[in-house]
């Protein structure tokens, strides 16, 4: 195409101006990006999947702009694995590349485990939206792990005032937490977190069901009731005892069968200084 | 500011070209608007709301581009009342301005009831979801109202295989229709697709219920299991025996509480010409 | 319906009962609530719109679970105005009727603004995202205005690289602002934030642009490059300069015309103390 | 758990029982399963990715339900290669084990296309929203490819009628192509339609720009200005032209720059009968 027959020898640096406005900036980067990824599974050793990613820097008061460009050229060298072991060579090179103090990543994917139905054990897959979050400043690092958990709960108020019945719904409990280390031996592993949510509700969800399995899961939902309140305090009393965990925050959310709005609870937690 | 001083007496008119390739468009329009409206309320005559809108005409195959900001100007102009009575006039303003043969128009709006507490008689308002779809063709014209009725439903399944309990879950019935005339007796009201939806699913959902009324509504539902083949047939017996009814389309979709995937059942049905 | 023939004449309290776990809940309460409300507009005294609501309490480390349905009846009691003035009445009664020290309000609402196109005057209805979230605490109170302003960038780098064009896109500015103080005469209007936010754009966006208008914001837009750095600073420097700012978030999002992922960037800042 | 050791040893089958409402249901299945699926991919032969499911059967008058576990059964069993040469087996099967004259499926997934810049040959990966919808009852079956393609469009009018600049945004182009036969011959790849739809717009959007790159398609842009409605036509002129597509329908929307609402067009179009 013609246009590039005139391209300059030398495009000017826009982004690369001085700024005098003296406003330092927390994050400026990409959102929205897709990208094929391979995460660790438990079981499988890793598991192809679909990441959703935002890359950002902070930048400093004097510098007009960041080189977006670059959030790109540097997460499509990296392509492929993003797990807590490579996450910390990404933000260094995100720092060094854009010449920032800070760099932070977030990745959203779906993941998937087989799960077996209690009675028969027909198995299928079943999804977990699940979020690495990723930070470095200085010497500083972070790295945060998001699962959200679907569970069946059942109202222990509505089996208690009832001559029969109870109503249940899915509910959606999100547990983020924060590891004291990132050596491996420390690693928090996704389907700990499903188990440690599943032991707090009424009954797990599962992705098959024939019916002798669905009888044993309303069964077992009437035999375990749940409010939202119950649900937060279980999962974070098996937190609070794993000295693997500094942060957490857990959020469990009804959709209510008798209503059109949800009912919801919510613990954030920090391990106190040794 | 200055560009305006030198601001052409005359503006080429580019969308008024005319056309080559041959190929009509069979609608052009706007998208994403979104207006405070008035819509008919059976209960308190008219209702204050948000609604989302489309506006779309036909374009012939001759004609370059249609004139995007007249559709503005003429909903701006129509502001207000969006009702059965109100929008054939504003069909056919959009086919006048934008010379076209056949104009579409759809709103969607959150619409509210006051509900009361099925024991304690407490009330609050719920939401429901509607959609109004006007088009004009020529001489025909078609009016299609929907509605989206949250609604608890109670495994037939679950509760026979069961010793005791049965899981429930929130369920969204969505149904729309088109009347035989549009003539002001045959106006069927939303308020009538929901107790048509109510009465067909295992109980309704209410925004504010004490302890009696959960009672109650957890017994309801007990005593009344539904699959989503059996909402939609109900719903659907109540649509074919109406005769203002013309043509209908029901879906109803369980947040299943024992998945994390929903069950759904759709019937569309035309009434025989007589 | 036979079943209230048997109601008990005293149904026990579930959720009032002790609690032995030992672990406070931050927040307990109801989401995706929707009402009418009526919010301030400094245009016409008063504006009609539609709720999105969240309502929650803290809950001390020995009560089981927090009473639902009060939530409920509170807002429908304190139906209709939603504002400033009247959100920290709502707040209390909150805290009184749940018996919580803590207690949060978060509503989402569209706003209407008439926009008059900059040459030919023509008027229409403009939508901007706009959410209230206010806190109580014991003796601590605060409340956070939110404004999302859809925007028009044009791209610095692409104009000055370019022989001809740039490309533009839209762009999102979200900005939160939280007072010094709860008074009338410090009251910050939705208006003024979406004044600040479109100056520091490449041109505001329209509902409605005859030819004219096109042509001025076209040339707008060129003669006013905007990186999202720049737009946060821009937006961030008046906002620091106004002394009713207490604490304010930016964030601008570009969903970038040349690529099918967004640019960002965020700014956070706390008023130091006098 | 102790409720698995009363199972019955028949447990009562609720949905096969008759049913005499006399109302055949068009479709009834499960929505919102999510799987790891394998598409084809004309470069690399194959490419893993996530997919969104809908299955269904139509049931006859006189059946109360279906078996939703059996959809979950079959799909776990066919899991892997979802494309043009499994998908009519999928339908078969579920025919079969659901007793069904017909049977409907829909995955969504987001694909990926490794692409290069226009002038540095910089290349990152870009996402696609793509679509399968297969459908066969009795003798007669459907299969329906749909590919959602982000695209550049620059505004033939603001380019005319202003003395520099015109606006551009991002616009999103959705094709649906049903083939006139299921052959392998006749096979329509993702990436044709992609291609079709970028030579239609104003230019492409591209994952990685650098400077030189984003000099280029700024141009490239400006030369080429598109209304929606000229980009339908033009990819409409393309598929009509293709003798494998029996029957389409193109959507483009463009997130207007200078508005906050979309513009679109719509072309559907049948081959007509030879």
């Amino acid at each position: 195409m013609s246009q590039t027959a005139t391209l300059p020898l030398e495009l000017s640096d826009v982004q690369g101006q001085a700024d005098k406005r003296g406003l330092a900036i927390d994050r400026v980067g990409v959102r929205g990006l897709a990208y094929p990824i391979t995460v660790l599974d438990r079981a499988k050793g890793k598991q192809e999947t679909v990441g959703r990613i935002t890359l950002s820097v902070g930048l400093p008061h004097d510098m007009r702009g960041t080189h977006m460009s670059r959030f790109i050229e540097i997460f499509e060298r990296h392509r492929g694995e993003m797990t807590v072991r490579t996450l910390p060579r990404l933000l260094d090179d995100m720092r060094e590349r854009l010449d920032a103090e800070a760099s932070q990543i977030e990745i959203s994917f779906p993941y998937f485990l087989e799960r077996s139905a209690p009675v028969t054990g027909s198995t299928a897959l079943l999804e977990y939206g699940c979020t690495f979050r990723g930070e470095r400043n200085g010497q500083h690092e972070a790295f945060t792990l998001g699962v959200e958990v679907p569970v069946s709960t059942l109202c222990p108020c509505s089996k208690e005032i009832s001559d029969y019945g109870a109503h249940s719904q899915r509910g959606y409990v999100s547990v983020e937490v924060r590891s004291t280390d990132f050596d491996d031996h420390d690693l928090i592993w996704i389907e700990e977190i499903i188990e440690w949510v599943e032991e707090s509700a009424s009954a797990p969800v599962y992705p098959l069901l024939k019916r002798p399995d669905e009888r044993h899961v309303t069964m077992q939902a009437y035999d375990n009731p749940r409010f939202v309140e119950d649900v937060v305090r279980e999962v974070g009393l098996r937190l609070r005892e794993d000295e693997r965990v500094a942060w957490f925050r857990v959020h469990a959310e009804n959709h209510e069968s008798i209503h059109n709005h949800s009912a919801f609870a919510e613990i954030e937690w920090e391990r106190p200084e040794a």
